[in-house]
């Protein structure tokens, strides 16, 4: 479907948004950063919850207009972006749902995809799943950044019901940011994000425990091989506890995986079998260089 | 037993090494930045297994005096350190010991330190076990740098024979270097390293395997995250394997460990519960911010 990616996304980068009014609802790193992104191309309206942000939104010229009143920001907008928590959607969904305009396309940009789908696709007549794959460790307005999207990922989610026209506009959109567009299933993509992302952060969070749960203080030898290993266990463990459990099946498939595997190189080292470790080891690293190798490839970190 | 730490390092800093001939056996990426860092304080002399190694060394200026002959290196030498992968080094200590001074200081950089005392220890006077936590998974002569030690963390692991006299001198020593020194026995050594660095080794090279072994190409989304967990997945098989093997004991418990943090985390999704889930990942931040904290204070990474 996204044809020769590279040569897609040089051709979406000079086109221009489709969309000329764009409502942003929440405004942490993803929805701030969306908002500079689009500063220049579309007229952009941030949501937020709490007047403090309205405030702090406005001050930092993050978006020309913000409100904590929902109507205000999705009347008139050909184009709807949940930038909240994923628990948090459903609720918001039902309250705009009289005010969004029957023609707009709707969007979020969570991490789970089947769960967004089911709990607020059918309130709209044109929603697509985006999971645009940028942010880090550090979320919140203030480590919004105008270029977090050029060059990322984006998987859309399209299903059976989704319409042709709706999708085309969305996938010009997610490329005039710079995205690399990505086509998956909502259920393909928790599968893979689950295994590739959502997997990756608990084991952190679990291996940083793990390694620090005996006597002697271990933590004071920790090296760089630590600390790059358990980073992403900073991030906020209430968005992390959400996301985990809306995918939860997926994620815990991962993890049975990982047990698997730690027990097998458990059995290796019982049985001093080097040449098993060294093949266990070595097939790692080459699941894990081809991975650098493709990012190079493309640009990427 | 280092006394205020901050304050030792900056008057070690300023000392010069006590040694004045130095051989140095193995000219790996360690063994080639011992050298480097030497260059104007100590005769040094390196030891390589391969003659093209020596080649390589004397071209680079690595040290001015390199051989593949044991005997001419370590002749003479008031200090000698092994810096070969572990299973190595019994072997070639049995061949040197006729030839090294009875008062030389000897020591090792191995990151396994019960099995190198017990293999190489009884074989000379003063044994002392060494481990410069300094390095990367881009092993190898050409990476080596002079400043390699400098800031790092160094664990000495004297035992009841040690004599004073030469673990002061060898204290001085990585000092010298820059090193941060901390005192710790074989054991207490092997199962705080197994713990923080052995078992994040293995596990980011279980991870890799197992978030990827899922149809669908997960590894096309890797992000961030993925990359920094699995980062020390890249590193050398057969001197990971040896790794491993050589301190199997606190490495197995890890992995034992780790599987009932893991299972922990299955169970609180699959009980759906929120608000342990968050407890579990809270635990797990402070573990982690309280790594970073503590090493920003000591001017680390």
């Amino acid at each position: 479907m996204a044809g020769n990616k590279n040569a897609g996304v040089t051709e979406s980068r000079r086109k221009t948004t489709p969309f000329r009014e764009v409502a942003i609802l929440g405004p942490g790193l993803l929805g701030g950063s969306l908002a500079l992104a689009l500063r220049n191309s579309a007229n952009t309206r941030l949501w937020a919850r709490r007047p403090e942000a309205v405030t702090e939104i406005l001050e930092q010229r993050i978006a020309a207009t913000a409100s904590v009143d929902l109507r205000e920001v999705v009347d008139g907008a050909d184009l709807v972006i949940f930038c909240t928590p994923v628990e948090a959607m459903h609720d918001i969904a039902l309250r705009i749902a009289p005010d969004v305009r029957a023609d707009a396309v709707v969007t979020d940009v969570g991490s789970v995809k089947e769960r967004v789908l089911h709990e607020i696709g059918p309130i709209f007549a044109n929603f697509i799943g985006s999971h645009p794959m940028a942010g880090s460790e550090q979320g919140g307005l203030s480590a919004a950044r105008q270029n977090l999207f050029d060059g990322a990922v984006c998987i859309l989610t399209p299903d059976s019901s989704t319409n042709a026209h709706a999708l085309k506009k969305l996938t010009a959109f997610w490329g005039a940011l710079g995205c690399e567009i990505q086509f998956l299933s909502p259920r393909e993509h928790d599968e893979a994000i689950g295994a590739i992302s959502h997997l990756p952060h608990l084991t952190a969070s679990a291996l940083a425990r793990a390694a620090t749960s005996i006597p002697g203080e271990p933590q004071l030898f920790a090296g760089q091989g630590f600390r790059d290993s358990t980073r992403i266990a900073s991030g906020p463990p209430p968005m992390w506890a959400g996301i985990l459990l809306s995918n939860r099946e997926a994620v815990r498939s991962g993890i049975q995986r990982l047990i698997s595997e730690l027990e097998n190189a458990d059995s290796l080292l019982k049985n001093g079998d080097e040449e098993g470790l060294r093949m266990f080891l070595t097939e790692a690293k080459l699941i894990r260089d081809s991975v650098r190798l493709k990012q190079k490839e493309n640009g990427g970190i």
